[in-house]
């Protein structure tokens, strides 16, 4: 199965369009957590128990893994052995490179790991994605028009009549389809979101920038024009029980807080 | 000690404009090392002592140690210590992500193995590599013009008079100074090579593309109009062995294909 028909039929029966991005820091996670082995992993089984049953999948932030060295990639490939296979596993590695590395790549987070999707950045060109579209249901979501502050230094260039960013949607959708090529729009940029979503309603989104990085979910949500979309949210939601102790409260927390995010952003409400 | 001026150092003591690419891919080493419990380990180990005193540096692709898991991570940290502290250390990774996650990084590649360099792509702007550079003593290689086949995609998109890649080097190059940015530019690009190292010739160049990838050395290095460059083989070197299984042997075919390309590229022959 794609990972668009994959994507809708998951929004639909855990009626959330909530990725929940695992960017799990040793520094930020309960103390409860760090009496374990492998901090990092129990804190991610915890998460991934209590909001399961009410989120579209997961997000895996490469950086909080790599950082940790050998216990970070345990804690990478045990985490998503303890997500449901119907659930969404997108590698957010945004990575970008030439044919035999980005072969690699795609044997790593595809070939090992089993992720559905992984983030590209596309400053080199459409080299960057084919190793990854290649291989049956796998997807790439790519870069193109990103919530940081810097995001107008380069992808809102204006080439001809198009912005950057329009130009990498356009040659990137060219060299796959609908079925294996999405996008990462930023949440703030809500015009170019209605836009891009009016022009490509079968293109999926995800979209990062809301919580921790300030921007409104209810606004944005009114600017998405099609239901191929996932709203990714991270430290608002993992972090949300703060330096609570005890396990059943600490998911109680993290639970609600995903249960709130929901209400607002999913088009078939709980 | 700043990156550039190690690397001038390096150049002149080791008569070398040479990096060595350890893309380290357990299915090409020759089988002598797959006896032992750490192939790619024991392969760097082998390469670094017979190159260390006729290179700059050792440039390491993360892709290939990403694919060994736990493994892998250990054949990095490990393969680092064996590299001489004068040496240039190269993180291959091409990041480029927005302020937590590249801080992220920069602890896991600066903090915590020591790299000299990373390489960045830049989409995201100039968020990418702030919190790498405000490393003292540490430094990026963004990439400006790549070698692989699509790089014309974007890189080559023209916004008003200039190209994106000249829009990249310009507005990064503001963001920190020659001491701390460098890039990289592909060895198939001999008239852009030209022009930017006439017009920044303080700015360190990384250089990609010769060897398996095909372009001819001796051609590049008569367009390169500044000392601050070092030229990166990956394949050519590394596998010049084929499948011989005496370790001596490896060893000495190795160093004389490394011998072979610094008498072309370096600036102070041997």
């Amino acid at each position: 199965m794609n990972f668009t028909r994959k994507s809708e039929l998951i929004r639909e029966k855990n009626k959330s369009n909530l990725v929940i991005g695992l960017d799990t820091d040793i520094k930020k996670i309960p103390l409860y957590f760090l009496s374990f082995k492998n901090p990092a992993l129990e804190f991610n089984k915890a998460v991934i128990e209590c909001t399961k049953d009410i989120c579209a999948g997961y997000k895996l932030n490469i950086a909080f893994y790599e950082y940790l060295e050998e216990s970070g990639i345990k804690a990478m490939r045990e985490s998503l052995k303890e997500i449901p296979n119907e659930l969404l596993k997108i590698c957010d590695a945004k990575r970008g490179d030439l044919d035999n590395t980005a072969e690699k790549y795609a044997e790593t987070y595809f070939d090992k790991y089993n992720f559905d999707s992984v983030t590209i950045s596309p400053y080199m060109g459409s080299d960057c994605i084919k190793p990854f579209i290649k291989r049956k249901n796998k997807h790439v979501f790519v870069l193109a028009l990103t919530s940081n502050n810097s995001y107008a230094d380069f992808e809102m260039l204006k080439s001809g009549e198009r912005f950057l960013y329009e130009h990498v949607t356009e040659k990137i959708l060219a060299a796959g389809s609908e079925d294996n090529i999405g996008f990462v729009f930023g949440a703030n940029h809500l015009h170019e979101i209605k836009d891009f979503t009016e022009k490509y309603p079968g293109v999926s989104l995800l979209i990062p920038g809301i919580g921790a990085q300030g921007n409104d979910p209810g606004i944005l949500i009114e600017n998405i024009k099609t239901e191929n979309f996932v709203i990714n949210s991270s430290r608002e939601i993992i972090y949300a029980a703060g330096n609570e102790d005890n396990l059943n409260q600490i998911m109680e927390k993290i639970r609600n807080e995903a249960i709130k995010l929901n209400k607002i952003i999913s088009l078939n409400k709980n």
